[in-house]
Formats: C-alpha cells, structure tokens, sequence
C-alpha cells in the first residue's frame, strides 16, 4: 500500500525522517512530493531541497521512497497519483489546528482523500525546519536536527552569502 | 438595533456570508466596515474589497448590511456610528486566543464597546480567505467556498497577472 | 429584545454578573435559566441557587432578567419562551472547545437558535464557581470573587457542615 | 493489513462509526478491541457494548472487523495481536493533547507501536459517547448521533430506570 | 533563596523529581508541601505521600529540601513559610490554563506571590501521577515513569487489594 | 542571583517592565539582552530600543538591571555571563506553545540552562509589542501601555514618516 507525505521540506529535518521511517512501519511505499512553495520564499531551491530528501534517504538506507516535486494542489497531486493516503507529523496543538483545517478543505475538494497523523519521536518534538535556520544562522550547533547532507548544504549556503 | 461585523475581506467567503446572515438574525441592521488594512498587502484593492462585499450582498438578496471603507482604529469608527456591538466570527482555537487578546485591547480603549462572537456553520469552520486564495492559485475548485462575484474576480485577477 | 443567559450557578460569581450587565447593554431583557444539575451534584439546592441569583440581582439593581429553573434540553427551553439568543461567557481556551462542541449541538438540534459569545472584565477572567468553591473550603478570602449574598450563603453552609 | 480502533464505546456513536469506515478504507481489516473500562463507571455494560458495536457493524453492512473485549493495557493487547497500529479518532484540541499524552506514554512502553490520527466527518466533530448521553437524559433527539441499535438501547435503559 | 514545589504527588514520579532537581539548580532550598487534598480522593494516603516523597530524596541523593503536609490555601502555607516564589511544572496547554487560572487566583488573593513554570525533560514530558495509575493497574510496566520507593508502594497496595 | 529576561523590545511595553519587577522580586540582578533581530525588520533601530530601555528603567526608578544588546543565539549568551536561568513572560497558549518550542530547543542545545516562566499583571495579559504599534499607527491611545520614553519616541518616529 502507498502513503504521500508532502511537504516543503527547506531543508528536511531529523523529524521528517522519523515519520518517513515511521510510515514505511505502516505502508510499504511512500511518496514524498516536494512542494514548490514560491510564496513562502523558501532558503533552498527546488532542485536543491529534492537533492537533499534524496541523499539523505541514501545516506540513511531508506528504500521504497519516491521523492517528487510538485506545484499544484495536493489533492490534485494525490489523485494522479491513485493514492488516498495523505500522513501529515503532528508536534503541538498550534501544528494541529492547522492540520484540521487543511485537512477539512482537502477533504471538501476531494471526499477520497484520508488524512492520517503521525507523531514523531518525542525529542523531536521541538523540532522544525525553521528553528533549524533561526539556529544556524546564530551560529548554533544544529548537528543532532538535521542530516549530514543538510548540515553541509547549510554551511555551503552560508559561504555563498 | 445595530451591530457592526467588521473584516478585511480579502475576499469575502461563504463564512463571513454566513456571519452576516445569522447577525442578521438578531440585529435590525449591520454595519460591515472594510479594513483598508494596507500593511497586511491585500491581493484586491479596498475598492475591489467593497465592490464584490455590496454585490455579494445584493446576489444573496440581504438587505439592511451598510458596506464602508475604514482606515482608523476600530473603537473609533464603532464610536462615531453610535454603535456598542461588535461582532467577530469565531472558527478556531487560534482564532479565539487572538480574538480575545483584541477585546481586551478594544475595551481598554474605550470600555463601552462589547464584542460579541459568533460561529458559522460547521461546513465552513475550515474557511479563511487565505485558503481560498491558495486553493484558488494551486487551480483547486472554490466554488462552494466563495460567492459567485468572488469566484470570477480571481479569474479575472489571474488573468491581469 | 430578549436574550437566554443558561448557568449552573453554583454559585453566582461577579463573573456571570459582569456577564448578565454587558448582555443587558446589548438586549432588553434576559432570561436567566439554573440548571437543575443533578448529575453534577451542585454543592447548593436549585432552591437555594435560585435564591442567590435572584437577591444578587435585586442587591444590585438590575432589572429586567428573568429567572428561571428549568431541568430540560437547554434549546428545549429557548424554544419554549419564543427566544433564539443564547448568551454565553468565554474566558479560557478550554471553556472555548467545550462551548464550540455544546454550540454545534444545539445548532444540530434546532438550526434557529444563534449562540453567542461574550467576555467578562478581565479581572474575572480567572474566575469560575469552582474556584471561588475550592477558596472557600481552604479558608481563603473570597469578598472580591462573589456578591455579599453569596459570601454569606457560603459561612452558612460551612457552619451547617 | 491489520490496524486496531479501542474505544469503551459507551455508547457507539455515528462519529465512531465514521471513523471506522474511513480506517476501512485504508486498513483490510480492523479490531475494535471494546474496554471493559469499569473504573469510568459506563452506563451500559461491557456485554451491552459489545453487542451495540456488533449489531451496529451488521446494520450498517460493515465487514471486515472483529469487535472483541479488552481489559489489559492497550500495549499489551496490541502486541497479543501480532499488529502494530492503533487508531484514534480527533476532533479538538482537547482530544488532541489527551491523545498525545497517551501515545507518548504508549510508545514509552512499546516502541514498535504506531498510533495514527484519523479525524471524523465534519459533521460529526461535535460528537462524543458523553454528549449523546447528555442530550438523550434531557429529552432531546438523538436519532442524528447514534446508530439505530444504540438508540433503541437507551430507551431501554430509560424505561428500567 | 527559597522556593515551594507544592502538589498532591499521588505518587511522586520522575517528573516530579526532575523538576525538583531543576529548582536546586536555582534555589538554594525547596519547601514541598504535600497537599492533603482528600476531596480528590487519593489513592496513598497523606502520610504514604509523605514517606514516598522523603525515601525518594533520600535515594536519590536530594538535599535541601523539606518536605511537609498543607491543608490549607496555597497562599497561606506559602505566606507561613516567609516565602514568595512557587513552582510548577508545566506540560501541555490544558496545564497551562488550570495553572494560569489558577496563578491569577492567588495573585488576586496575595499580590506578593510569584509563580514561576518550570519544563520537565522532554522525556517525562507525558508523565503525570494518574497516568502512572492507570498503567500500573492494566499491569504496564512502571518502573521508568517512578521512583524505586514508589514502584514497591504500588505493588503493595495492589496486594492489599 | 542574577537571571537574563530577552527580547526584541519593539517598543518595551508596560507588560515587559512588570515582568522585570517581578524578576527582580526573585534574582539581584536581571541582564536584559536586546536582540538585534534584524529578519523580524524591527520599527526601531537596536540603538533606538536599548535606549528606550535604560531610559525606562532610569525613569521607573528600577535599578540592578544591565541592559546589552546581542545578536547571536540566545544559549551562547547565557553561557557567556555564567548565568544558567533565563525568564520568559507568558500571556496566552500561542505564546506558551512557542515558548515550549524554543525552550526544548535551547535545553537541546545546552542542558544546564533553565527556562523560567512568568506571567505580567493580568491587566497586561492582552499587550504586545505589535499590538502597541498597531493601535498607535491608527491614532488610538497608548499612553496606558508603554513607558513615557516610548510614547515620545513612537510620536517622533510617526513625525519622521
């Protein structure tokens, strides 16, 4: 069975790749779609965020992870993909609200769609891509938040200014 | 009796129709102040805003709502219409804190000023404008979600560019 | 017009008092219905509940509420008195969902009946009968939480064990 | 594949009852493990319970779950089941910390345990066992809540008193 | 400096002592009244509490702290105790409005007091005192979530019926 | 005993200065580091808000307080003044949930640090820097949220375009 989990992923972080381990428990592949995301003015390119989720995945032995970009609707995404399952990491109650009313809207644009929520391990339960940036570019160490790949892609983007 | 439901409406949804309607129920009148709200970078013009609120209203066939244009603070144009009542609508948790923080910022500016909260139906308690603009810019379907005037003035919006 | 203010009021506090004054700038006249409560297992009787708000009223001056036991379905009652306001305080997040949840409810069992939320002064925003309740029981000065006929009603009970 | 959907089903609600064919939709099979629960003191017991869900199922034409009793920690039974995802249904925030607490609590003491959050038909995010209960002793309608078999069951009750 | 960790501690577990630790990192001595609280009917008796609460120290090694039986308003003991700093530990968002209602409660009662929140680890950050309850009488393994001294008591009281 | 209570201070509020009296009412001395916080595109200069600050601080009488600026992370400045408690003021669950986040996080990043939360008057639990900016640049009244300093330089600012 396929499960999507979507996300901007700028960059991925040690909990997304908790709840990627954690659905491929359950489902036996899943798909991880990118997300454009222009408007949020993300710090990571495209091209360079799917670069990350892929190496990282490698450098961790994940299989039976499809990684993809899109830029639509998710419920467009999933449709085309003959898939129903949406898995969304759930940290705190602000996450949560959140959730509920995106998934309520998807669920209006596409009554197929199932949204599944998943917790990741406790101590990355503070954990996001944000404070990942707000982090580093305090010059903190963010070693044990976000793969190596990441890590070095961050040190890489500061150089470059 | 009279009660002011105040918004930026950019643009108005399904949900603020149905604030207005169940206000409607109580209240002989309702004054609906459109927030020129410049700092939150509008994607319509407060006249576009205006415009599609008056249409709106006329489409729906519902009378006694008074549409105008504000740019000061709330408490003063409340005051200057001879009006006591404010109503805001009410969706969720995040909306409440923030609400709340409001009033209590409303009454300390002038005491005599009670808002009141109202919630809409439950099929649109997943409602924003935001989500309709980013349902509508990812090509998702909103027609259940905004008027009728709404739904062509973001066509015609995305096809100015 | 009329408007429905539902309680336990086990006891009254300043809180619902403060309520019950900015619903009567609002509404003409309230009805203020006591749940009878039997399940909750309120410390004082209908009887003596029904006492209390009523010389808390008269102590203050306020005139034109209406109160009333009732011991039905509370949209059951709202129906019955020709009446499709009901009022309710807001103070915490928690008291939020729980009146959201009771809204739908009642909505889903008569579609007429408009619940509408309101805010007591913020130095009451901690307060609850409970609270005033637990005070008490521990000795603690409770004048600035309750009306003098409460306070006294409170000595009374504790003397008769 | 196998995933588990405990409750004390005190009664069965419609919301339950969404929530089960939605994790049918994904899931082969489900166990609705019913609990036994005694110290929440539930108003019909776990043999009633049991039967609600059962004739439920059968009513509403839902196959592909085994409804079974559990006194044990959920743990436990999960594990005696050769399974390792538990359901839960979400409807507020409330819920939601509850249900992170317990998952927390749940993985603390058997980490290959998944617990996933499904939410309820919209319609339903008003809903709970206790709610029904509630409207049902005041006299209200129930019919829109509960399955036909719980609601003939409460009338039983009422009349044994 | 002083400061007062008040509680119930029905039992003591290991978020408890953590936040204790945490306090001597900052304080120089801790005052821990147990609450008598039998309105909440607490498994271990007051003076189990007690013993639980000093053999745990003692095993762990805790100095500087004193611990003690309260009846009365928290405000009072704290005033007794010439003191003017209280603990607590904050989990999640339900324990940050009972204690937020509850600061302002004693703020209002006696302006001189300051209630400060303290974070257990992350680890224990599901851990309370009912939970430890409800999985040790569903037979769970405990002996992470409490102290040594209170895994014993539980086992006994078990035994005791 | 000294603390460190951070911020941003754009503008400091009436709230903020009632948290660093209640800080003092704990610790000898508190160390307000200002954060440059260039990202959040501040109204003031970093210049601009370390004197409103001391100027504040000198006009309310409130001495033992050192105010400094910084820009890097908020960890490696505790470490830099061995000092290991850090104050945080806490209104609302959006804060609380924010606050929990950061305080994880720094934990993660340096284990001896604590967080300590406190709450401002209650009369303060609606203010914030942006709502002060937001009533002052629609003409409201602010004189009873901020210091004399920053009403005056809030008017030169408006002054200066």
């Amino acid at each position: 069975m396929i499960a999507i989990y979507p996300g901007t992923f700028d960059p991925i972080t040690n909990g997304h790749i908790n709840i990627i381990k954690r659905g491929l428990n359950i489902f036996d592949t899943l798909i991880v779609p990118v997300a454009a995301n222009l408007q949020k003015n993300p710090l990571f390119s495209l091209q360079e965020r799917l670069t990350m989720v892929r190496e990282t995945l490698m450098e961790e032995n994940i299989n039976n992870v499809i990684v993809e970009s899109f830029d639509n609707l998710l419920v467009d995404f999933v449709k085309s993909r003959n898939c129903n399952v949406v898995i969304r990491g759930l940290r705190a109650v602000s996450d949560f609200e959140f959730e509920l009313q995106m998934a309520f809207m998807n669920r209006e644009l596409d009554s197929s769609i199932e949204m599944m929520f998943m917790m990741p391990s406790i101590k990355y339960s503070f954990l996001s891509s944000s404070i990942v940036k707000n982090v580093f570019f305090h010059k903190g160490n963010i070693k044990n938040m976000v793969p190596h790949v990441v890590a070095k892609a961050l040190i890489k983007k500061l150089q470059e200014g």
